[in-house]
């Protein structure tokens, strides 16, 4: 049930290894279940409870630890072997009283690396406060750093095998954007077009299903298309209505996320323009993109082709995505943004996103795309443009 | 757009407010998604970065924070005034040099509260080591104190209308379990039968479509029942499958989950003799409940009803929930299990969950309920039994 070779298992070690060597840290505990995803092959919805894998720098096999409940899942979907499962009692779970990072504490003790330097996740959502005051209560000797970004940092570069899943994501995500423009009309109710979006995310294709994607469908209509992160609700849409559409399809967990923006009878003149601008811009900022250049030079190349236009974007317009969980496919590593001064390399993937929220509606016309060796490839064939309906 | 009267969410921040005075906490800062939407309304899906709301003891409204994008969500789905949505610049965002904590901080400062006593939830996945050590850095005069369980604590009783939304999620939830039972037949792939539940979950009923569900569809088959929360994949359902089915409805948040399991087949005969004695074991259970007794003694006449049978269970039996966002349904504040003394009171509502997970195969069948002034009453109207197909 693997979804890669073990070598290229311990090729991510490996990497890992070497980030941890250079940090000077001597003991990962990674819980970001994209993280132990990417080392172990571990899949399951059950990251709401305290859950990790140990790398130890001189060991070959990272440890994985969780509730004892869902160790079967680990010798389901993990490469590793049944000496390094270890699985928690259920009364460690949400409780007053124990917590689980006592439990990885004693497999340190064990064996016998409480003393040493431990790299932690220090601003990810599924590492608390409360797990790092247990681990220097319980570990008084090691010390602790952070090490929020070392995994992600080798997630950027993506192996064949992983380009090839973000395709069949991207295959998945053609079909349920379609969907969701074909099902959007005067009178239907929103959660109806977000139902049949899920559907069209999960049956996949006829070769494969689809897994669920890290973000919810967003897809506000309306006056709610003036923010971000909207879902859907019970209102049906009518004539005069944009309706924005964050969409995304999954393969093994591997995203595709696309953006595009429907229109309702006739647009205004001002979308129209923005749709055309932002179009343009997309277009202009992909024949740009090649391995060399930085994150930043990206945004920049972006900001100089819509200038002159009434297009304001503040925020950034793009990141690294690939392999993730909820509540983010984004990596946290590279954004296109001012500032960012991340080389792009053959095999990195990046979601470009120029949305724009003005006060009034939004405009949305994304591309996911790949770095190639001389240039960059959009995983995703689908018209760029304001959508009519 | 509100989903409760104001009237409401001001009897929950007064709540909220005791149990701070209690604590001798004077500024609450609760970013978990549950929390906020309870006491301002706030929904979308932007928790995949910092956010949260301010509650100060001597001030009557929260104030929200979040990223810029963000604000026009916070101005759309909360109660709140203008003046109190605060958002911040998307440089801030999963930045490597400024944090959004910092921002909190400055808020705390620009109104004379940077040196009083602190609640942050220290085991909640949406705030950080990170985010407590900026805001200790830019707040050196103030005091930190756990404060992970002071709103969902006030969240355990439900007002009427909360209960009115689980009941919606219920009618969803009925729906859903059956499509999946009806689905689940040799050749169907997992995927399929998963995405005809995520249809049914979001289309909902005549009167109204359904929302997200925190946690997604749990359904393995085969060998793959032999663990929790393990999804679903390409592989096709075969005569001799059980099917586990951990699904839940959803609207405006609020849940209802239920747990069915199905066999594809004759069932053997040890699986025919746990699910009887599940189901005994629940249905005696369910007469027991009463406001008064503690969370142990549900467990211990659970534990009781099934002894001298071949079942064990040794996990917890249920836990709180109603309100919530990915990645779980579970409030983490009581649990049906020894060692657990809340006692039980009107309004308060519990997902009762034996789910048995055997080296070979598993059986759940589980009953949300709500506890009214003389017993309990079960959510939904769904046969309780092992599913033939």
């Amino acid at each position: 049930m693997l979804t890669f070779e073990k070598d290229e298992f311990k090729e991510r070690i490996r990497k890992t290894k070497e980030r941890m060597s250079n940090q000077g840290i001597e003991v990962l505990i990674a819980t970001h279940p994209a993280n132990m995803n990417y080392l172990s092959g571990y899949d399951g919805w059950s990251f709401y409870v305290h859950q990790g894998l140990i790398i130890l720098i001189d060991q070959d096999e990272p440890i994985w630890f969780g509730r004892e409940q869902d160790s079967n899942g680990a010798r389901l979907t993990t490469w590793l072997s049944a000496d390094n499962i270890k699985g928690y009692q259920d009364d460690y779970v949400q409780s007053l009283v124990k917590h689980p990072m006592s439990f990885v504490a004693n497999i340190l003790k064990n064996r016998g690396y409480d003393d040493k330097n431990i790299g932690v996740e220090m601003d990810n959502y599924y590492f608390t406060p409360r797990c790092l005051g247990q681990l220097r209560t319980d570990l008084p000797c090691a010390e602790f750093k952070d090490a929020t970004l070392i995994i992600p940092r080798v997630r950027l570069i993506k192996s064949e095998r992983e380009l090839k899943y973000m395709k069949m994501a991207s295959r998945i995500v053609e079909n349920v954007m379609q969907v969701a423009i074909d099902t959007i009309e005067p009178g239907v109710r929103e959660g109806d077009a977000a139902a049949n979006v899920y559907h069209a995310q999960i049956s996949g294709t006829k070769e494969y299903t689809g897994d669920y994607t890290a973000i919810a469908p967003i897809m506000p209509s309306g006056e709610r298309t003036s923010t971000a992160h909207l879902t859907w609700t019970d209102r049906k849409y009518q004539k005069g209505d944009v309706v924005l559409l964050e969409l995304a399809g999954s393969k093994y967990k591997y995203h595709a996320p696309l953006s595009r923006t429907v229109f309702i009878g006739e647009p205004p003149k001002d979308l129209t323009e923005i749709a055309k601008v932002v179009v343009e811009g997309l277009n202009q900022t992909l024949d740009f993109i090649k391995p060399g250049i930085t994150c930043e030079e990206v945004e920049e190349k972006w900001r100089k082709s819509i200038s002159g236009s009434k297009v304001v974007k503040e925020s950034r317009v793009g990141y690294a995505y690939g392999l993730n969980y909820p509540p983010d496919w984004g990596e946290h590593t590279a954004s296109l943004r001012p500032g960012d001064k991340t080389i792009l390399k053959e095999g990195m993937t990046f979601h470009f996103m120029p949305g724009i929220w003005l006060d009034k509606f939004g405009f949305e016309n994304s591309e996911p795309f790949y770095v190639t060796s001389n240039g960059c490839e959009t995983f995703v064939d689908f018209p760029r443009k304001l959508f009519i309906k």
